[in-house]
């Protein structure tokens, strides 16, 4: 467990489970005019003014994370992060959360307040309210199950379904980053193994490390969109993966898509420490995930108004469905892509 | 793991984690005009027309519920209900439910389909549409989350801080039942582990397992006040026991309590089985848990509306705060009352 939580240890059962719920979230304060009642009833109370965006995601000690190198705010903050990016997806703004947590006895009070001081952090920065949750004990490890709910005006709201032959595929930010994060990380833990008196300087991979510990969903990007006047008409987040979400776009949307290798925007880092891992960078982006960067359809007409915005990158354009889905290489070649598959289940 | 699960065994990773989704979901059909989209995008989308209340419970394994004796199908339909409960507790309609599962690969795609059968009937049972989850893997065992969606009128929604000083003490159906078929589970489930070709006939104990195993939500209890024009004041369903809601009823309305020990509804099934296991029924309905009944708050003018009702016993009135909260005993004594603490969390 994160060392931060070793100093002091306190039971939880000393505060009961009642009592932690009101410990845990006594910081909490209510932000948004729709939260009616937060935690403290049997059910919170909302009343959305427009449509209303609902996404649950559940995260699994030793599946989703490893706390051999996560510190727990950083888990507690991605767990609302990474659900907030779906609300995004859609288009909507964020307003609420709820947060379940599950763990064993291995964990202290110090140990949840750490996760919630993330949860309070995420809160804070993205301005959504938490209004209920549940905490119970696990027989083994911790589980984290977040459900974001968020608003949109009806003709706003962008599905997966609405891309078209011609648009064109756009991309935030840069990708590959969090997936080497975690390649840095899960080498280090194996040095530690090894040496636990090795003191690693992990300075020059602050990037990729805080992709992976620290993502943050893309409200900017959505803030710009409306600022420049621009709506997509098919959006999707890259949790899993630059080419199963291309894949999601398409078949939803009942078209193909060409992508192009040369277009994808990798940070020079990314570029660097595949060299390093002796990997290849357009292998990482496709399949490497958790990037919370948006992914969406923009008619051509609206190529004008996004054009040299350094927050966004036209990677390819969407085709007749019969055309298929191909990665154009550098070499200009035309490959099919495949999506990646179910993750192998863990053996009990 | 249940026996209906034996015959034919796919592993998940066949279908991979999108197939699996698009299998389990298939027959799920949308009843509810407020779900604009249900599950397959990066959020489900609503529009609801009432003020909304939401809630949501994780189940774990070896916690909450022990497959030795818990029917898949089952765990599925309860897995809901709890959840449905309270919704009714704050006196909404239930619409909506996110379902999200995580397993290890001991379950098969069969096993999840059992999973699957029991929350579509919930569903149907209770007019609610499944518009969302995520199922992934876990290290070890079940993990079960589900969010629940309703909506109500501002002015109809109860909250558990309504009650006053002379209001009465009502409950829905009887209590304590769901606590002893657990024991009957767990006593039979002791001596199949000593003789594994016992067979044993819990003919006998039908009412109590059904009330552990597949307990309803009082959807008809909240049907009947609205017909007979009563609204509580303060509501509550009894997940932990009475003793536990009448504390949080008490604390949140800010006032004190005499409940009447001679007015508590004991099936006579729960009597004699009570003495069969030599436990006290009046400690069994305070302490026990799961009964998923309806306890609130209600104005004595109201009394003339409920009187004689077979689903509806008053067993106590509210009084001032500093009065404390009491049980009334049949030997007319006085005792002060005490929740149950946080159960003692598990050894990892």
């Amino acid at each position: 467990m994160a060392k931060d939580t070793k100093n002091t240890k306190t039971p939880i059962s000393e505060l009961g489970e009642f009592g932690l719920i009101d410990h845990l979230t006594k910081e909490f304060r209510i932000a948004r005019s729709s939260t009616v009642k937060a935690v403290g009833d049997d059910a919170a109370v909302l009343h959305p003014k427009q449509h209303q965006v609902i996404t649950t995601d559940i995260l699994i000690e030793g599946v989703h994370f490893d706390l051999a190198y996560t510190p727990l705010q950083h888990l507690g903050y991605k767990s609302v992060v990474v659900n907030l990016s779906d609300v995004h997806a859609m288009n909507a703004v964020a307003k609420q959360i709820t947060v379940s947590i599950a763990c064993s006895n291995r964990f202290t009070v110090e140990a949840l307040e750490e996760i919630y001081k993330g949860i309070h952090k995420a809160c804070k920065v993205y301005n959504v309210d938490l209004i209920g949750g549940d905490t119970t004990s696990s027989t083994r490890g911790l589980v984290i199950s977040v459900t974001a709910i968020g608003e949109s005006e009806e003709e706003n709201i962008t599905y997966r379904s609405g891309a078209e032959p011609n648009d064109l595929l756009v991309v935030s930010g840069d990708l590959g980053g969090a997936f080497l994060g975690l390649k840095v990380l899960e080498r280090e833990n194996e040095v530690f193994k090894v040496n636990p008196r090795s003191q690693p300087d992990l300075s020059e991979y602050t990037y990729l490390i805080e992709r992976q510990l620290k993502p943050e969903a893309r409200k900017d990007v959505q803030e710009l969109l409306k600022k420049l006047e621009v709506l997509p008409k098919a959006m999707i987040d890259i949790s899993d993966g630059l080419s199963s979400e291309l894949m999601h776009l398409c078949k939803q949307s009942r078209v193909g898509a060409n992508l192009f290798e040369e277009k994808l925007p990798l940070d020079p880092k990314v570029t660097s420490t595949c060299e390093e891992f002796e990997l290849d960078s357009t292998t990482v982006v496709l399949n490497g995930g958790e990037d919370y960067e948006l992914l969406f359809a923009l008619d051509q007409k609206d190529y004008d108004k996004i054009k040299g915005n350094p927050h966004l990158t036209v990677i390819g354009h969407f085709t007749e469905a019969n055309e298929g889905i191909h990665l154009i290489t550098r070499a200009n070649t035309k490959i099919p892509m495949k999506a990646r598959g179910w993750q192998a289940m863990e053996e009990e």
